[in-house]
């Protein structure tokens, strides 16, 4: 038995070898009944691939949070890979940082900025500046990175996202991060200065020079004719969690088609397996990783992209459409098929509710015929805390010692 | 209302009086479905006793440790009486010399020591030392006593258990247990030096103490014909948990074939009774029990054995052959029934996988009609912590307050 480090809660050490482990993520895939027919979205699918997964699977459901609360993406996420997410807040501009590939450092600030529209008096008039293409927006991001001049002692540095969406990174000795946003999230308004109401003298630190290179940033712009402003919000620290590879001796691959996904599983350390355009390029993706990664990350969004759409039929009908690639994941390991959080389409937004859980491996203890909220609400595993799933994917797996003799 | 010491977590005090409690473990007993039959152990033994007990009990589902954690039989055990296996992590040493009866101090630290045999050139040729009968045992472990002087500041014991097998107790000011094995767990290498790698100043002296005496072992047996070393492993330090009388208001007795379950047992402040030799002699001393002390703990070990063996049909052999233990052990209190971990047949090892659990009494909330995974898991507890069954017995028991008025 290799003693690499010990998992998790310092309880057992981990083993060597073992199976290799995918992950698929159906974002918001947990549902609440139709009106109409008492069924849930995933009850109401055809999903004869999956069906065939659960009979030979641990059932269960899994809490991503705690009871009623309501997870964003990043800690729904971040509870999915093992970590708990009230101890590991990342804030959301450290995760669109990680998701376009800046490469951040501990201490680092960074925050989300939104190209936005101005009136002649500098109040907004629209938060997204009319949606830029990509093009314009990296020519836009281009102009702030060639206009302005960072404070004396920080480095700076502007990144384009997509279409309005753009990150700033604040890199230096002392930074903080208790800096409000001075995105004043409704039009008819100016932006708000950054500040540090509650914030320590990092923090207000901080906001000082945010608030200069905002200011300049304003000056380069304002002589556009559609993105004249900026706004800032979710400025973050970076403080990196134990990666994937320490904390479970696992050599681990994301391939997810939004850069928020990739941001957070490079966060613990993934790869991101390229930026796939379409979801037969992701399921290429992931077969080439199953070559030399022994954890694979899938995301898959178009579940929750319908259910924030309230299109119940619409999310059916992406359950289906994932079925259909589900084959083309299974390498025959152990495979976790879950969603990060409910997002039930007749409630048109992320909910709390519990979420599906399936376990494939030789070792499940099978009780159900499909991955379902009824099925699994009867499964073997209960319903658990998400952050769990990944000392029992690592059982499945074979790769964790006895606790105690 | 008596205010003794509250329990659990400070919530409630005790109320006066009460059922007795009897708490059998059919050690191992969770299993995993026969992959000709699709039916588990449970599901596959004939067991009309139990089926009976069933109808009138509370069932569910309880987790020994944690999500995915596989449990050995010490911390597995101390769950089942109600600590937390994470905060009380006991050693294999201390279980050993427990068992056998050694009445440790706080601060004592003890290893559990092998007879081996060495060839010429000092390498392990047997780590069992071709396992030696009881008396040829005894006889090695006097010749040890005997010709081992233990260095200054530090008092020492050697007591043989069974077989190869026996434990050494090192008493003194200031030591540590965070000392390394020196059984090299495979032949044709000399046994290690005992070190302390990652431990503290009273570690290393403790190492240092144990290599001399490990040393003088070694010259003592030298000549012996096949029995010609020693190797020690598991060093623990005791710190005794609060005990059952002072926790719970029990007094509370033990009855187990197997020194280890006697000397968990004992670390809670159980009285253990006798050595049984047989099943049949086993219920005989419950039976006694039943006068004078109200817990009983009955360890039943046939199903653990018979599933690390890969006997499925023997695993179910064994669990009808307690079926018929199971009226003697009936006083009319309240019965627990569970395992202390699963060890599939299929697996022919412990495992994570949740574990049946039975609560009879006249207070129960009946849910299904047998001890059976399938059953339990539909059962009125839910799927819980094992460190939460001892607050259940007691409140089916009558001996738990309210919590608030």
């Amino acid at each position: 038995m290799a003693r690499v480090t010990r998992f998790p809660d310092d309880l057992v050490e981990r083993m060597p070898g073992g199976d290799a482990i995918t992950l698929i993520v159906l974002d918001g895939v947990g549902g609440l009944p139709h009106p109409a027919t008492g069924l849930t979205e995933l009850e109401s699918a055809r999903t004869p691939n999956l069906d065939a997964m659960a009979v030979e699977s641990s059932l269960g459901m899994q809490v991503p949070i705690a009871p009623g609360i309501t997870p964003g993406s990043g800690p729904a996420h971040l509870a999915l890979f093992g970590y708990d997410p009230a101890r590991y807040l990342i804030g959301r501009g450290v995760l669109a940082a990680l998701g376009v590939g800046i490469r951040l450092r501990e201490g680092d600030v960074a925050a989300r900025l939104n190209l936005a529209t101005l009136d002649g008096r500098g109040r907004v008039t629209d938060r997204r500046a009319g949606r830029p293409g990509n093009a314009e927006g990296r020519r836009l991001v281009r102009r702030l990175r060639e206009g302005v001049t960072a404070p004396p002692g920080v480095d700076l540095h502007f990144q384009h996202v997509m279409e309005h969406r753009a990150v700033m990174v604040l890199r230096g000795d002392g930074l903080g991060a208790e800096v409000s946003d001075t995105d004043p999230q409704r039009t008819g308004v100016p932006p708000r200065p950054p500040g540090a109401p509650d914030g320590d003298a990092a923090s207000a630190r901080t906001a000082e020079a945010a608030g200069r290179i905002l200011e300049q940033a304003a000056e380069v712009l304002a002589g556009e004719p559609v993105a004249n402003g900026v706004l800032a919000r979710g400025f973050a620290e970076y403080r990196a969690p134990p990666g994937f590879a320490r904390r479970y001796g696992l050599k681990a691959v994301a391939v997810a088609r939004y850069p928020m996904y990739r941001g957070v599983a490079r966060l613990v350390g993934m790869e991101a397996a390229g930026i796939p355009d379409s979801d037969g390029e992701a399921v290429e993706l992931m077969r080439a990783a199953a070559g030399h990664a022994d954890f694979r990350f899938f995301h898959y969004k178009a579940t929750d992209s319908r259910g924030e759409d309230g299109d119940f039929e619409g999310k059916v009908g992406a359950i289906e459409a994932m079925d259909h690639l589900l084959p083309g994941l299974d390498d025959g390991g152990v495979v976790i098929v879950t969603g990060d959080h409910s997002t039930p389409a007749t409630m048109a937004a992320h909910s709390w509710h519990a979420v599906p859980l399936l376990i494939r491996s030789r070792r499940a203890r099978p009780t159900g015929r499909r991955l379902t909220e009824n099925a699994c609400r009867r499964g073997d595993l209960g319903t658990i805390a998400a952050r769990h799933i990944m000392s029992l994917a690592l059982a499945h797996a074979g790769r964790l010692a006895k606790f105690g003799s």
